[in-house]
């Protein structure tokens, strides 16, 4: 689903080599359990690559509820946005599961970016496309009635870790909960459960265990200004 | 109002001294009509610093509709965020009001970029600012109540001129329809014409002609994170 950018929303690709490299050559290796918080932000923030697991970016709205509005799975960054303005944000970013990490400090990371001109365009290029993927799902929200929101997020799931199967069953890749699901896409968990339930009695999504599966056939009605139709 | 970040929504401030120094240097002066569209994006996209006027951003959705996501007052820059991307986008940069503006191609701005880390860093660090202003705006027409809304939207075209005055009237600087002030907060003009009528009965707004006048107890219940209350 893409209304506005050339990214799928609320699911984060893989970050770019050049930018992975900090991490691999300085990072420091932790486990970390669900619920875990990183310390992002300000001026002792620290910057985190996820290696294994997923990891949630959300917020507490005005009337206390909490919104997901974007994920990072295994070779996304965490804490690289508000790196380089240093200021307090009011967004947690937290293990969605068990999860490893690689961790550099802010001013480490910082001072790589300022010493590489080549590493610090691909870094402010990168930042402003997470902030599209962000922005199309927020725009989702607001505007794409609440069906095709969740097409458009079982899609950026799919096609976060391979390429859409359009005549075939698309597994989705991590197993979310209706309520994790509901966060995202700014409904409650009942209503979500109701259209899974729809779409499992036309046959367009099954359960294997707990894992979600979909089929191709379900994308659609999914919705690309650029015309690219369903995949991307 | 500010539910996660440290920006007002909607409308951009003004930009860094260091960034407008290049259309100030090698910008080309132009006279532009309401209804001017800006070629920004791609490869061949322009800037441009905007010196008098008003410029909006805005999409149109899957159903058609306008969406104005930002405003762009005089001192601020309109083509900057995408020329660092060089990909298209589905979003249209105008002229909201007749409008003077400084031209530079996006190649010179990258090159000057590219030539200049402390303004490369200035830049990145801008584009986040940008994208949060845009992001605090989305996350609002999801989250908060319309009449919310609207008192957040005067509140940021009040600050993004001059510094709110709690205990009298503020003119909003920027001649507003019903029609835009809708585009903006996901509403309709009726709707809009209902809340601002009720608020003139309460003698919380006025009218001098066709400025908007709001007086500072109108903001008294606009919501901040950062517990800073009204003026911001």
């Amino acid at each position: 689903m893409r209304q506005v950018f050339l990214r799928q929303p609320w699911v984060f690709k893989t970050d770019p080599e050049q930018l992975v490299r900090i991490f691999t050559e300085y990072g420091e290796p932790r486990k970390l359990a669900k619920g875990y918080v990183f310390h992002h932000g300000g001026e002792q923030g620290e910057v985190a690559y996820i290696q294994k697991g997923l990891a949630f970016f959300r917020f507490t709205d005005r009337f206390s509820k909490n919104r997901i509005f974007a994920v990072v799975p295994p070779g996304g960054c965490v804490g690289d946005l508000d790196v380089l303005t240093e200021q307090r944000v009011n967004v947690v970013a937290e293990c969605a599961r068990p999860t490893v990490a690689l961790f550099v400090s802010g001013e480490r990371f910082r001072k790589k970016l300022s010493n590489d001109m080549g590493l610090m365009t691909t870094y402010a290029r990168r930042a402003i496309i997470k902030q599209e993927v962000i922005e199309e799902g927020m725009i989702a929200n607001f505007t794409m009635p609440l069906a095709l929101r969740l097409v458009g997020l079982l899609n950026s799931f799919v096609t976060a870790y391979y390429p859409l199967k359009p005549n075939d069953w698309n597994p989705i890749p991590v197993t979310l909960t209706t309520f994790e699901i509901a966060n995202i896409i700014a409904s409650t968990r009942s209503t979500i459960s109701t259209i899974l339930n729809e779409w499992m009695d036309k046959d367009l999504v099954r359960r294997d265990g707990r894992r979600l599966l979909c089929h191709g056939r379900l994308f659609t009605v999914d919705y690309d200004w650029d015309g690219k139709g369903v995949p991307g």
